[in-house]
């Protein structure tokens, strides 16, 4: 087989680095959801830890090797996530963290950003204008640029995910990963793939942000000329050609799901699981939400990405007027 | 010292016989949460599993100790969590498992009991005439009674929780720990003492159910007659005799806190933690805004002990009119 970037004996060693605070998250059944997926329906929970999202595996393997070199000053664009966790990462390791970002992000994840101590510079454009952006200040500054799914570390510290779920992996067949640049999905799918080949990998994304996804049926990039979608953490345009390499040899399938079922997926994880998570977190519900015979009889494991919203957008979506 | 019923070698051998969803549970930092509550804040979280609450803990002992033995069958009194858990532990080894509560207990906590099959019989009254019918049903049918607290095996259970504080015990040096019956202050402060004796341990009851800390307070028990709160899980009246008896030898101290404290702890919880917690679960968050000056400058552990909540109650508790 075509082998990816990614190096599953790197991946068991990113395990050292990487803060146990973000390791070894919660993996268990929702019962509770079933009933309304008609299948069994497991979490892999990764919002329980200082980031509230799984972006920390993958700074935390940036930041320790930077803090091992001589530069200290580390850029990154984000739409929230990824900056949070690398002002995170950063600031435990002496580093001078700048996070480039849209001013439309999330702001609760800027707000988290600014409490971290990182330098906050927003663009008034999208995600893609912010990597632009990130790019020219380090240029500018000659200092180094982490760019999330690109840079290896990213997709081999969302990866340690994968070793965590290919350890459990007889109770599962199926795995559902929100797709976005596609770091966490090559990271889990080439452990998975490597460990655990009879678990079907299937990346979900937003109907208002494809681009991956038709990049991956096209088998060459594809970008788009807007996003319209609330799942924030995925909202790419201009998919990285050697992450779609990677995508194409780790993942059994891409499907796209509607923002409807997005916020129905939202709605059942906290009715049923008690979990208020960001609606990128909620992609693998609502895959299974649109496609209930595909998973009917199966047991899906589900990786509840990031649970940073802002209270009164969250509330708006989900709503409540008595239960679903 | 004077010791208590607690033994910690077999605290430690309980983590053999714990299913491993229910132990090693997230343990964590919130800064987001700090500046409200003017203390460095970590949370030991005990919902992120399939029952949604510690009590597994200890139901998971006190099974496994059943499916060795003759008589498959077992009862309990639960305001809804330890009968969740039984329920569960039961199911997977087999038991009969028979729970009796209030049917003025928590819906969400009935349902789930129901739905892992266990029998449910509830009661015209509050949780102690619910104990006292439980043990009317273990006399007559010949079959064992679980007591929450009593029994050694809940508060063993409990108790690896603290096992695990103390492993990361340098970090803080103060518990804040939900009381109700006793069984998660006397496990977790037993340890602590045994292991983290620097630790202070502090429990923390709503005013509207305070018998067991007036009996901390008076070294004997007190009872009361009725309970007015929204903290379901604590809600007893009857202390017992053996577990006043430990908790006595291992907290530090014992505090009350109002019905609106809890409700702001709660709010906070979900606004700056992203957690759905449950009223009895937000008892430590409490006691720190009803007094800072106490624990300005510390580093607090609480223990988010469960998160089944009624939606439609959390709601109308915690509302939503933008960020406090």
């Amino acid at each position: 087989m075509q082998q990816t970037r990614l190096d599953t004996a790197r991946i068991r060693a990113a395990r050292q680095v990487i803060d146990p605070v973000f390791l070894d998250t919660p993996l268990y059944r929702c019962e509770a959801l079933e009933p309304r997926l008609g299948c069994a329906v497991s979490v892999k929970l990764e919002t329980a830890n200082p980031v509230r999202s799984f972006k920390a595996r993958g700074t935390e393997v940036v930041a320790t090797l930077l803090a091992g070199q001589g530069p200290r000053a580390v850029v990154c664009a984000s739409a929230g996530n990824l900056g949070q966790a690398l002002a995170w990462s950063g600031r435990e390791r002496g580093l001078d963290v700048t996070v480039v970002a849209s001013r439309f992000a999330t702001a609760a994840k800027l707000d988290r950003i600014r409490a971290l101590d990182a330098r906050l510079e927003l663009v008034d454009g999208d995600h893609e204008m912010a990597r632009e952006r990130a790019a020219a200040v380090a240029r500018s500054d000659g200092i180094r640029l982490v760019e999330d799914s690109l840079d290896i570390e990213t997709c081999e510290g969302a990866a340690t995910i994968g070793v965590e779920l290919a350890g459990a992996a007889p109770l599962f067949d199926t795995v559902l990963i929100a797709l976005g640049g596609g770091a966490l999905a090559t990271g889990v799918g080439h452990v998975l793939k490597a460990l655990a080949p009879g678990v079907e990998v299937i990346c979900v994304q937003p109907l208002g942000a494809p681009a991956m996804t038709y990049s991956w049926r096209q088998r060459r990039v594809v970008t788009t000329d807007s996003t319209d979608t609330i799942a924030d953490g995925v909202a790419g345009r201009c998919p990285v050609p050697a992450v779609l390499e990677d995508l194409l040899l780790v993942v059994d399938d891409a499907v796209l799901v509607r923002e409807a079922s997005i916020i129905a997926g939202m709605r059942l994880l906290l009715e049923h699981a008690g979990l208020v998570v960001e609606p990128s977190a909620a992609l693998g519900i609502a895959a299974i939400l649109e496609d209930r015979d595909r998973f009917a009889g199966r047991h899906v494991v589900t990786v509840v990405c990031g649970g940073n919203v802002d209270l009164d957008a969250y509330h708006r979506w989900v709503g409540y007027e008595g239960p679903s």
